[in-house]
């Protein structure tokens, strides 16, 4: 990693953040394209891997997944999964269960039987789950979601984080009136939701400010709700200067909202989203400010914690959403 | 599958393309979940599928793609293949290579020596393609792609008949003067645009009408280039009355450039796209109509071919695209 730092003129922290990062786009792409011809032209990769080129055997790490590889972006996880276990020269062998607990069952009984390294465990969307007791007898890592047993280690997203630097980006950019469109209610007990609120909440006190229940819906992930409850903000009697829509689907409707409230994005209302969802966030006029998912960086670590043979400790190791900073964000009018 | 049928009250065609079919969109929900509530209660599953279960070692069949995983939407495709080698008692070894030849090698080689009963070789979007030497010494099947050299068998979408079919809804609804905003120029080769391109003149000279190049534009596939180019069109000369966006991308940009212009769709222009794009295409306002990619159905076909042991034999094996009705397309204002 230090030489193709030194090739391509850069950090050890940047390439390890360009090699790692599904979108990389903290960094530009001509960086991007430095670090990626470096590592290409040096050929750098570990020894395990190195040795698995030699023999010509690679070992196998499995991965279960409900839906994750017919999730749009969530299948990013896999790839991050299958980069890292290559390093080590391990291939995935990959099992899509739709949430079938028999082929689940079986396909563990095969994976034991291929004797593989260990097995990532993955969900489409963050929530907590129950944890197959097959999975108990193999190194395992619960990946995009916990354990609620907390026997098994998981990797997901930091969401309180997540929601509190929404806020704060929007607190900074001198919004005192902030709204929040949830994607679910408190009730659901997803962490998404649950942990994106909090993260709002702790913004706005630190800020000194109240949270105010009138500026706070939750609805149900749709665009049509963003849309419904943007329309219900923006024209209530104390209207918000700015959005946290906690996805961004939300995001979208949230913007039909105000195009039909003949209002514009930033001007009138400063919208932050979350997900950085590839087909959407950067096509919305004006491209959505927003938070992404680290799903190359979390299929990763997770394979990272196998490899490292991390014990069985039901630790829950969150990861970082990055800022995504395009266009839907600026001063309220009020300000100078 | 006679008992399933029997048992949802449904014809055997029905069952297949229920669980074959990514959407099952042509189905009402309720015809959908009772053939799935049949599937579940009678515990439909292959003899082989049965055998695993009993026997408690699965096969596998090995699966390279190039950005398959990542690709938003693509992933159905390891979707319908997974499913259908686990009909038959196999299990999915993955590898996303993104286009890396030695990873690409080095993966072959340990799925040879893992002895996969066969190959499937996918690529994100449809081309024709050099497949690797070694996949000759092995069963494999390209899959959403062409083999260059014709000699592994290949499976891909009806490009010509998913453009055909797409100006015939057009055509049917009334419309003399369609458009055609395709998503990459005749001389890139592919044949998604190559294709839709032949289908649209087809279905237009059996209708007696030219194709007027002033109503044909050649784009890159963006949704900025669907405005661009909706915008020329509808602010010509002659304006088309419909246009076939040979992408969802670009008739998301179609539709705001008929905003921009304050016309509606469908009342002053229709729309087709294509693609179906989960995260698009529904939420469109209207809701769009457009042709579904059959990604489970590909997937499903390829490993098919696998398990029959078809001969390697370069044939393509073209799917439909099947139609999604929503609310895009109406009679041109002229008409009745």
């Amino acid at each position: 990693m230090h030489d193709v730092a030194a090739a391509a003129g850069v950090s050890q922290a940047t390439v390890s953040l360009v090699l790692n990062s599904a979108s990389g786009s903290r960094f530009s792409e001509d960086t991007r394209k430095r670090v990626r011809d470096a590592v290409t032209q040096l050929g750098y990769r570990t020894n395990a891997h190195a040795k698995t080129l030699r023999e010509g055997v690679a070992g196998m790490i499995g991965f279960i997944g409900d839906s994750v590889a017919t999730t749009p972006f969530a299948g990013a996880i896999i790839e991050g999964a299958q980069q890292r276990a290559w390093e080590d020269g391990l291939l995935l062998l990959t099992v899509n269960t739709g949430g079938d607990k028999e082929l689940e069952a079986a396909s563990l009984d095969a994976m034991l039987s291929y004797r593989v390294a260990g097995v990532v465990y993955a969900a489409m969307y963050h929530r907590e789950l129950d944890v197959p007791d097959a999975l108990t007898g193999v190194r395992a890592v619960v990946l995009n979601s916990q354990d609620r047993a907390g026997r098994v280690p998981s990797v997901a997203p930091d969401e309180v984080k997540g929601g509190y630097s929404a806020t704060r980006r929007l607190l900074k950019a001198g919004h005192s009136r902030v709204g929040l469109i949830n994607i679910e209610s408190l009730e659901s007990g997803l962490p998404a939701a649950v942990g994106r609120y909090d993260g709002y909440c702790t913004a706005l006190q630190e800020a000194g400010l109240e949270v105010d229940p009138d500026l706070v819906r939750f609805g149900t992930g749709g665009e049509e709700d963003g849309y419904k409850y943007a329309m219900e903000l923006l024209t209530g009697p104390k209207p918000p200067t700015a959005i946290f829509c906690a996805n961004d689907r939300g995001a979208w409707g949230a913007y039909q909202a105000v195009s039909d409230l003949h209002l514009s994005i930033p001007q009138d209302v400063s919208i932050v989203g979350f997900d950085n969802q590839a087909t959407l966030a950067p096509f919305l006029r004006p491209g959505l400010t927003t938070f992404e998912l680290p799903f190359v960086a979390m299929g990763r670590r997770a394979v990272e914690l196998i490899l490292q043979e991390a014990e069985p400790d039901g630790r829950v190791e969150l990861m970082d959403c990055p800022l995504v900073e395009r266009k839907s964000v600026t001063h309220p009018k009020e300000m100078p």
